[in-house]
């Protein structure tokens, strides 16, 4: 799918909620063998993702003709990232909504609310873009159905305006350190913490990127280096032991990273390893940034103590999956056989240690103060 | 081989140079599947080494008839550690030196020095034992042979020291973290970093260890929990990016890591992370050493600066070989293909993040006094 030129697009600060007011001027969207992509996107009663499964290997294109297919994409991860999911979500009850028979009770409708809701319990943007086309939904699919679209494009002006503010952040010939991966493919484009370096290289800026590994999944090796290869950006895929020996050779000026969910006093949730690169980056004086849309904000955690820590399967340290030489992918054992491992999915980063939050509203202090101010404009 | 009952053993401090002066009461030598075993060891005129490229998935002791082989052995990495590097190199020599033809000039004798010389290029304790070697060997073969089974047994006295002294600094019910391996596999016996925790185990106290992963050659996923796994010790495997979670978590009341190379300020360099964790040990303030014999302090190099750090292979970040479900070895590429990574080898630990160095000579401050003061009296 080639997405319409957005050269001139104008930004509008929530779509759902607010005004157009700044100017985007450069294209960095998505771009995969210089053909434009979105992550995820509905065509008709169609939704089309690119399989992060299948990723960096192959380039694949997931079609799902209707709302149990998007469910099990979802679940499987197929599709994954906070925004990416929150849109999946969205057009998942637009499937199912446009699929209802003209003499289906509501009780179809209620049961794929239920469905969808089941398939990754505690992503927060997957239980608000349901409730939203749930509610469009009552009058009638064709609402539901622009209300989808709406919130993929809501995601979509959210990450580019996260690029536009981020952006002053970045001077030329910079080296920045990301973790995990806060790209196009987490969000329906552009991404949170990559967007302002595209902006950045889009704007003529000279970037180099250091792509953290982040075991044990390994997004940084897999997900953000094949972004930045494909957007010709420079880069280099760094061990994630190996930040503290990066920042004393002082290579590194800036580090920006997303975000899972951020407490009401800043403290932030995101991919295990965060909350090291922010105390190393406190011992060696680099300005510390968070990249995040607002909805990432929860104001019913008061602080990052709050905030429960997912422990994901063991197997996913001790096992790697990938192609040998020929292509052909294999399941390998890469611990001692006898020994098991931790596998904490995210860490949560005290404010203290961040410099800043990077908001599509603009850049913000990680305090209580800020945050209230900039949610309650929503 | 099994060795000789040491539980009444008594330590001598420095066999090559110093009195007895210090009993162990317990036996913490390396054992698999109930045997005791060393590294390496020398029978007659052969070397027997554990194989180490192919732990931990096989046990297999490789066996060397002459000093070609072993030199292999060590290129290759069949055996690695700084301590069992170093009794290698010292058996090579007197293999070389046992194997001289009557009527064969010193030239042979050159020449093998000069490979055995050749193998590790940046290892310190390889020259230190050739030299002490090839120095015997004036006086006759039989010399030569006992000076390397000396050097063997003195990496073996050292690393008990070390496991003597350390044992002090773990209270009952502890959780030890440690990077990398530096544990029995890299010396002859033992080990520098896990001595005291066998010691520990050994006296009754209950301790647990958190092994991180250490990527990108995995030591402590493979090595050392494969190690911990025969010892009996309880431990988990830890995703080198989660240290700050776990610290966080108070789950960690100690760190240990082995040295490479000590500089004269108390500037370490170890394997790639160490650093990290000393940063992060600081934020939490938890006690952080670096366990090391005295013939790892390197006067020549004044502070960490003068360190050269070995970059190594990208490969090495970007593959993984592991063996599948059915024990098929295979090498997966585990990063996206149009990326490269960078591989430093080490990092330098400032001595200001060091809490102490347990030495064979007893624990001391990481200062230019205190280093000075402990490496005067060899």
């Amino acid at each position: 799918m080639i997405k319409a030129d957005i050269k001139k697009a104008i930004y509008c600060s929530g779509t759902l909620t607010a005004k157009c007011n700044i100017e985007i001027k450069t294209n960095n969207s998505m771009n995969v063998n210089g053909k434009d992509y979105r992550t995820i996107w509905m065509e008709g009663s169609s939704v089309f993702m690119i399989d992060q499964n299948r990723l960096p290997f192959e380039f694949v294109i997931f079609k799902s003709e209707n709302y149990l297919t998007t469910c099990k994409a979802i679940t499987d991860m197929t599709t994954r990232g906070a925004g990416a999911i929150g849109a999946a979500a969205g057009f998942a009850m637009a499937q199912a909504l446009m699929s209802k028979p003209e003499k289906t009770n509501d009780l179809f409708i209620e049961q794929a609310k239920k469905d969808i809701q089941k398939t990754r319990p505690t992503a927060r943007n997957l239980f608000y873009a349901v409730e939203l086309v749930f509610e469009a939904g009552k009058n009638g699919a064709e609402e539901a159905f622009r209300m989808a679209q709406q919130i993929a494009e809501k995601d979509i002006d959210d990450s580019r305006a996260i690029g536009f503010y981020g952006n002053d952040l970045i001077e030329d010939s910079s080296s920045i350190l990301t973790h995990c991966n806060a790209g196009w493919l987490a969000f329906v484009d552009y991404g949170t913490a990559l967007s302002p370096i595209y902006t950045a290289c889009n704007s003529g800026k000279k970037v180099f990127v250091w792509a953290d590994e982040t075991r044990p999944r390994s997004q940084g090796a897999r997900l953000t280096a094949w972004e930045l290869y494909n957007a010709g950006i420079p880069h280099r895929i760094v061990p994630d032991s190996a930040g503290a020996w990066l920042m004393a050779q002082k290579k590194i000026n800036l580090i920006i990273t997303g975000a899972d969910r951020i407490a009401a006093n800043g403290d932030t949730a995101n991919k295990i390893g965060t909350f090291e690169k922010a105390v190393l980056a406190n011992y060696f004086k680099i300005p510390f940034y968070i990249a995040a849309p607002t909805s990432t904000f929860d104001l019913n955690c008061s602080t990052g103590n709050e905030i429960i820590i997912e422990q994901r399967n063991p197997e996913e340290v001790l096992y790697q999956t990938g192609p040998d030489e020929k292509g052909i992918i294999h399941r390998i054992r890469v611990a001692s056989p006898g020994s098991t491992a931790i596998n904490p999915a995210f860490d949560v980063t005290p404010a203290s240690l961040i410099t800043g939050i990077i908001s599509e509203k603009g850049i913000i202090k990680a305090d209580q103060e800020s945050i209230r101010k900039v949610t309650s404009k929503n």
